[in-house]
């Protein structure tokens, strides 16, 4: 769904580099342009190491697809990856984001099986939030024609994951349960639908209430992520669940084996609880990372558990397991052509919007996917904008994020 | 194959109770008998904790039959019982033994499925090392016409393991690739016979170099224990295997999470590094737990890795899962009749030689399956004998075993 009603926000701000001096919707984007607009991370930190800035127009290396972007997907990996709380983080600047539909411009030498004008989805190892983007053809899937950008967009991280965690990872069978920590995101989602496919799956959700109410008929049992949803759920199943799914980590990690099944299986498949505040700690996140509590193989031995993580992007671009991915891919298009899946998109942004977008997903008010509609004009700022000028590479922090409001509407300063 | 040749012991002795005071393959064992033969495991340690004695017969429970034990299994777990080294041992005096072969003697109430005479397979929860055995009816699985008793005992844990460990554990599929430890011994030739009813699956097999020439055929690679198997199997494989059997924790662990593939399943199915000697010492066990590395679920996430402990026993009478157990059961028994697989026998012993026998299997000396025949009369006495007259209970602790003698033949004292 589109941001409306309640998901405007009351105060904005572009983010325009000042360099630049023109409007965002003014920029040129036709094919023979040598610039394009791109979001910039100038150094790891807080919101304000974001800008919108031109960059050069990308062109294709051998093997390779230009695409021009029509929409972008935001994940929680993003705000890690701003904050430099991942393994090995790039060097600053960087273009963030790793995923994007659009519409193929060019084609590299030696690139077979698209064509200019292809309606694509795509993985990219950095650089998907900009106008255009460069990718091996290995990282494209050509979209359905029913499917739109955002969707596209939205569609491709989330639901490969979730289906490579319950099927290749896990190996979701009939009459089996799960459990999903953050059953309205967007991997939460996908999670859902993709249960549903499988003969009498149970699913229990966890999610923040006021998400209750837009996602109860997508699970099995929703609870409240502020209760002890350990024991609710050993209420309706007392010998606990076959499949944890855990994006949170932290002391998530022990509840997920407690809740496990004999042979069942918990998979950590993000870290979000690491994402301490709004700027880049690290000693908040060592301290984290040395809290996670770490696994004796003999008591998984004894109990009869498996523990797994799984990283779709360390798959792709570290792994090199595309061909495997394709083939998920492949399949998931089918779910998709015979509508038993579909991707929840939760909000458009503009790019100059990333931030207030990423305070959103940080605050965890999002049902579904955010999305970065690159074609989208920002909301007009208010009267009482406090217009960023921050230069790249400075080092001022802004204030921590209020821990209090995690379900607030997306709201910045 | 049974005992022979160089497998004959130069040296053994009886542990015939004192108190009997009759030659075994004298005492009575109609249906009516008041009395069986029986090991006994008197007190936690060394060899010198085990005899044979008579015990009361017992009478089946409802839902429970009555077997007359032909063969009993003998695994490595038995030692580390022995040695009171496993999560709540049982309090001793107490009858050893988890899995055996025989003939339904009788049926207690309530149990169906079955019929006196009717030749089975069981597990049992302690208590097969006897000449008859009561079990619940859930635990017991009848035999192929074909099969001989020796090889049914040798049948049901192992290939159930190795089963629930490639298939429901790991997902074994076309073209993947095994790294077994202990690649020799019962579970690792079940392991490799169960990988070639895969199309196109490597088996990496790991063994002490007298057992290759035995083994070589039935894995794909065969590597010495004792030399840098990590660097050999990168050698063939360089980006690792899919699938990690590991039986003897410590500083395996950390190696085989090495060798896994992205996506690949390390399973701990065993810790029989913490067998340190021949006599119970809780500190060095005490000490090898704390010295298994331990995980960091982070880790996992990072590099797309599945770790898994299996341990049947705790699935069957644990964890309630014996429907599951029957299902695998099933297809083993199919795959046994189309003559896929077959379980590979290393010896058959007298009750009475128990001791020679978990000698053998603690020097890692078997390939295949260690057997204890119920009907076997013992080996004759040499003129060296060292008779054991130790009683239940007392403290005496023998010499630790030899830790440069792995590859002997079986040998006590």
């Amino acid at each position: 769904m589109a941001k409306e009603g309640p998901d405007m926000m009351e105060e904005t701000e572009f983010m325009i580099d000042t360099n630049v001096g023109k409007e965002p919707e003014n920029v040129e984007s036709s094919g023979d342009a040598k610039e394009m607009r791109a979001v910039i991370l100038s150094g790891f930190g807080g919101l304000n190491k974001l800008r919108v800035a031109k960059k050069a127009m990308p062109e294709p290396q051998g093997g390779e697809l230009k695409i021009r972007v029509k929409a972008c997907g935001l994940n929680f990996l993003d705000l890690m990856v701003r904050q430099g709380t991942i393994d090995n983080p790039p060097k600053p600047p960087v273009v963030p984001g790793f995923e994007c539909s659009g519409i193929v411009e060019s084609v590299g030498e030696n690139t077979t099986g698209f064509e200019i004008g292809d309606r694509v989805m795509a993985f990219v190892n950095y650089n998907a939030w900009a106008e255009v983007v460069c990718t091996p053809v290995d990282f494209v899937y050509k979209m359905p024609e029913e499917m739109s950008f955002a969707e596209a967009a939205a569609f491709s991280l989330n639901f490969v994951a979730a289906y490579m965690m319950l099927f290749e990872v896990a190996n979701l069978r009939e009459g089996m349960s799960v459990l999903v920590q953050s059953a309205g995101g967007g991997v939460g989602q996908a999670v859902a639908q993709l249960c549903s496919t499988v003969p009498n799956v149970t699913v229990f959700g966890i999610a923040s209430c006021f998400k209750h109410a837009a996602i109860r008929d997508s699970v099995t049992h929703l609870f409240d992520r502020n209760v002890d949803y350990i024991q609710e759920v050993k209420k309706i199943s007392p010998d606990g669940v076959d499949i944890v799914l855990d994006c949170l980590c932290g002391e998530n990690t022990g509840k997920g084996l407690t809740l496990l099944r004999p042979l069942g299986t918990y998979i950590l498949y993000g870290a979000s609880n690491m994402v301490t505040g709004d700027t880049k700690s690290f000693f908040s996140f060592a301290k984290s990372w040395w809290q996670v509590e770490k696994v004796n193989p003999i008591k998984l031995y004894e109990e009869n558990k498996v523990i797994a993580g799984f990283s779709l992007l360390n798959l792709l671009f570290k792994h090199g397991k595309c061909s495997l991915v394709k083939l998920v891919m492949d399949k998931l298009l089918c779910l998709y052509d015979q509508k038993k899946i579909k991707p929840v998109v939760d909000s458009l942004w503009a790019l100059e919007e990333v931030k207030e977008a990423m305070q959103r997903i940080h605050d965890r008010g999002n049902i579904g996917k955010l999305i970065l509609d690159v074609e989208k004009s920002p909301t007009p700022l208010m009267a009482s904008d406090s217009t960023e000028t921050s230069e790249a590479g400075e080092e001022e922090e802004e204030p921590e994020g209020d821990n209090d409001s995690k379900e607030r509407m997306p709201f910045i300063h």
